[in-house]
C-alpha cells in the first residue's frame, strides 16, 4: 500500500479523494486549513513550505502520489487569493514534492483543473502568462485590477470568475508543459489533470450547502447528463490517475463534467489550451 | 458482474481489454476476424450487422458496456478499408448496440481513437466531413484518391496515414457530438474515447512483432516517458471508462500516449478537434 498526500482533504472532492484512497488501504496525508493531518494555507508561500515540510516528515521523504485538489471558486471576493490558491498552491507544492515522488519509483500527481478553462470566455492571457512565468505578485495584482474593472452585476455574483478560469487554464497548461520535462517524465513521475464541471461541492453550493435552488437542466447551460456531479465522481478518477497501472499517461487532461464541454464545443478541442 | 462486448479481442489492446474485464469477473463477448466469440468483419456493413445480431443474441439484449477497440493502422495499403474499419466500424456498431446499452441502466461505451488525430498534420477535412455525414462510399473513394496522390516515398511506408489520422479525428469528433445527444446522455449511457500513442501492438510492430528495431527515444519523435506503451496500459483505462463509477464523464477524450501529444503541442489543446 502507498502513501499519498491529498490537499483540500477536509471537504468536497478532496475529502472524497482522501476517503477512496484510505478505503483502498493507503496511508493518506490530508492537507487543509482545518481538520487535516497537515494544517496549512496553500494560498501563501509560507503555508506551502509548511505543508511540504510536514508532508515530507510524515512520509519519510518518499511519496507514491499527490492529489492537489484544494481550491476556491469564482465566488471568492478576493481575486488575488484565487490566483494564489488555485494556481500557485498546486504548482509550488508539486514542485517541492517532486523529489519525494521520484523516490517512489512510480510517482503520480494529479491536479484539479476546471472545464471553466475551456467554457468560460474570460481567460486573461496576461494573467496566464504571469502565472506560468512564476510571477505571483504580478499575477495577483493583475487579477485584482481585472476584478475591479468588471461590470458591477457580474462582480456581485462572480467577482473572481476571470481569475478563476485563467488560473485553471494556466494550471492545465503548466501540467502539459511540465509533465514532459525530464525531471518528471524520465523518473516515471506522471502528472495529469482532471477538469471537473458542475460538481455539488461546498464551492459550488455556497455556504448554504443547498442544491435545491439549482436545476441541472438550466445551470448555467443544461447539463447533458441531467445531473450535477458528486465529489465521489471526481475522486474515482483521482484514484485511477494515482494507480501504478496508470503507467503510460502523462500531460493529459480528462474532462469529468457531465458532457458540458462536449456540448458547448462539440467540434472543439476537449480543452481550450489554445483559443 | 456485467456483460461487455469487446471488438478486436483477438490481439493487442482488444485482447488486453478482454482479459482485464474477464479477470474482473465480467462476461466478455469478444468480436474479431478470428479467435473470438463473434467472428465478423467490422469493415463491412454486413459484418457489422452480423456482429450486432450475435452480440445481442449472446447478451440477451442488455449490454453493460462496449469497448470498440478493433482497428487497423496507417500501414494498411487499402486506405478505403482504413476508413471503413477505423471509423464506420465502431460508429455503426455502437449505433446498433445503443438500445442494449440503454437497457443496462448504466451503459458505457469507449472507443479507441489515436493521438494521430492531433499530432499528424495530414487531416483531410473533406474526408472527416464525409465520415461524419455517414457517407461511407464517398469517404472510401476520397481516401483512396488521396492515397494515390501521395508522394511515392510516404506512400511506400505509410500509405494510409492520412486516411488513418482523418478517421481517428472523425471518430473523436463523433464521440463528442454523439455523447451529449439525449439518446445517449439522457439514458446515462456514457460515450468516451481513449487516444493512444505508440503502443507495442501488432499494428505498430508490423508482421515481425519485433520491437527491437524501434527506439522510444527516436520514434518518430522522442517518447517523453522513454517507453512505448503496452496493450495493458490501454486496457487499464478501457476498464475504468466501463465502470459504473465513471458516472459523470461523457464526451471526453483521454490521451494515453506517454506524453507525446503534450510534448508536441505543450500549449496546444490535448486533442486537436479544431486545428
Amino acid at each position: 500500500m502507498g502513501t499519498f498526500a491529498v490537499t483540500g482533504s477536509a471537504s468536497g472532492m478532496g475529502a472524497a479523494s482522501a476517503a477512496v484512497l484510505a478505503a483502498a488501504g493507503h496511508t493518506v496525508i490530508g492537507v487543509d486549513l482545518h481538520d487535516a493531518e497537515v494544517v496549512a494555507d496553500l494560498g501563501t508561500a509560507e503555508g506551502r513550505e509548511k505543508a511540504a515540510e510536514e508532508i515530507l516528515s510524515r512520509c519519510g521523504g518518499t511519496l507514491d502520489g499527490v492529489a492537489a485538489v484544494a481550491g476556491v471558486g469564482p465566488n471568492l471576493p478576493d481575486a488575488a487569493a484565487v490566483v494564489s490558491i488555485d494556481y500557485f498552491g498546486p504548482v509550488r507544492l508539486l514542485e517541492r514534492l517532486r523529489p519525494a515522488l521520484t523516490r517512489s519509483g512510480a510517482g503520480r500527481a494529479v491536479v484539479i483543473g476546471s472545464n471553466s478553462a475551456s467554457t468560460v470566455p474570460m481567460i486573461d492571457d496576461r494573467l496566464v502568462d504571469l502565472a506560468l512565468a512564476g510571477e505571483e505578485a504580478a499575477a495577483r495584482a493583475r487579477a485584482r485590477a481585472a476584478a475591479e474593472a468588471m461590470p458591477a452585476g457580474l462582480r456581485a455574483t462572480a467577482p473572481s470568475i476571470s481569475a478563476y478560469a485563467s488560473s485553471k487554464f494556466a494550471l492545465a497548461r503548466w501540467v502539459r508543459r511540465t509533465a514532459v520535462t525530464p525531471e518528471w517524465a524520465r523518473h516515471g513521475v506522471l502528472l495529469n489533470a482532471i477538469a471537473p464541471g458542475a460538481v455539488a461541492t461546498p464551492i459550488m453550493l455556497g455556504s448554504t450547502g443547498d442544491e435545491a435552488g439549482r436545476d441541472p437542466d438550466a445551470f448555467p447551460t443544461p447539463m447533458p447528463l441531467g445531473v450535477f456531479g458528486r465529489p465521489e465522481d471526481i475522486a474515482f478518477w483521482v484514484h485511477q490517475f494515482l494507480r501504478p497501472e496508470a503507467r503510460f499517461t502523462t500531460g493529459a487532461i480528462l474532462y469529468v463534467d457531465g458532457g458540458t464541454d462536449a456540448a458547448m464545443r462539440p467540434d472543439g478541442q476537449p480543452t481550450a489550451m489554445t483559443r
